[in-house]
Order: C-alpha cells, then sequence, then structure tokens
C-alpha cells in the first residue's frame, strides 16, 4: 500500500509565480468574451471567491474548465480546491505590482463596451 | 484593354469602423509579443506614421505582414498606401473614445514588463 497523499497539496492547482506572470498572456486570457465576463464576475464580488458552479456561462462545461483554465496558467486568476468547490478568485495584487492600474483600465473598458452595446452591464 | 482601376481607392484595405472595434479584438491583437512591440514603436513615434519596412521583427516577412493585418483588422492601426509604401499609424483617437485610457494603460504595462525582463524597452 502506498501512504495516503496529502489530501490537500494532491489537488492543487499549478499556478504561474508572480514573476513568471506576462502581459501578452493576460491579454490573450482576456481577448475572449467568455473569460471577460468571469473576470468581470469575479472583479464584481469585491475579493470573493467564487465556485466554477456560480457561473452560468452559454458554453459547455468543458468549454467552461477549459476558460477557467487559461485565466488561471495565464496568472488572472487563482483556483483552489475547498471540500468539492473549484473556488476561484482574482490575482488583483499580483496584476497591480506587475502592472499598476491595468486591470482597473481593462475592467473599465469591458464595461463601457457593455453599456455600449447594450449586454448586461 | 481594361480601364485603369483608380490608383488610390483600389489598393484600399479594410479597416473596421471605429464602432466595430471590439475589446476582445483589440486584446487578442496585442496578445502577441510582436505585435505588442509593433505598437509600442508606433506609440513611440508620437503620431507619425511609419512604414512595414521601418520594422526590423525576428520574423519571417510573410509572419509580419500578418501581425500587421491582425492588428489592421482590430481596429488598433491603420494602414495606408502611400506610393509604394504602406504605412502603419495607431488608431490612438479612436481607441481613446471607445475605451479611455486603456490604451496609455496597456503601453506602459508593456514599457514595466520590458524594463522587468531587461528587454530593449
Amino acid at each position: 500500500m502506498r501512504p495516503a497523499a496529502p489530501v490537500t497539496s494532491s489537488r492543487d492547482l499549478p499556478h504561474p509565480a508572480r514573476e513568471e506572470i506576462r502581459l501578452e498572456g493576460v491579454l490573450h486570457a482576456l481577448s475572449d468574451p467568455m473569460r471577460l465576463r468571469i473576470v468581470r464576475e469575479l472583479a464584481a464580488g469585491a475579493g470573493d471567491e467564487l465556485s466554477c458552479s456560480h457561473f452560468d456561462l452559454p458554453v459547455t462545461k468543458s468549454t467552461t474548465t477549459h476558460h477557467f483554465r487559461v485565466l488561471r496558467e495565464s496568472g488572472v486568476i487563482r483556483q483552489v480546491y475547498r471540500g468539492t468547490a473549484k473556488m476561484n478568485g482574482l490575482r488583483q495584487e499580483d496584476l497591480d505590482v506587475l502592472f499598476p492600474g491595468l486591470l482597473a483600465s481593462l475592467l473599465a473598458a469591458a464595461g463601457r463596451q457593455a453599456t455600449r452595446l447594450g449586454a448586461a452591464g
């Protein structure tokens, strides 16, 4: 018998360290309407973590999982398991240290566009 | 013999109108290191148009052409023929009207990253 692996670390998901985050990767992550919507919802939550199941996106579950993975691997969000739920939070501090003002500017642009196009604000 | 086509209009390149520009498209355009570099050089030129041949990118000519096309079709740059040269300019006013402050914020982030990674500023 193998010794039981520590319950938490075995399910840890890979994240780039702050210094590994690249602007190009962040912009690629935000260049998709669904991913931009996820980030806007997380930002509106004022720092609260949201579970993947909170998001009701008009795409399949596997596509949703893909979008969260792109956001995690680019350094835009942090994903952690809490019990059976995968929880998501914006890496606001990391992004603000690397690129001061950028996230706020991107969110403002996204909000402005949503208003202009008549989508849900 | 066919009548000669008007020299200018026959070579006009398609551009999105300002209201057709989408944030997602702009971010996708800027999510590539070569395209980000082109935009930084255009921004450093303070409104001056630069010819494609001005840019000495470490990629093939056809890849360079592709990058300029992505930038044009997303609404980030305007490309016009002047004589035999294809000239490129940032659509700064259009972007500033749609997304106030975003371009400046993106350029600042790109500059900060270049400094941090020790690339040519």
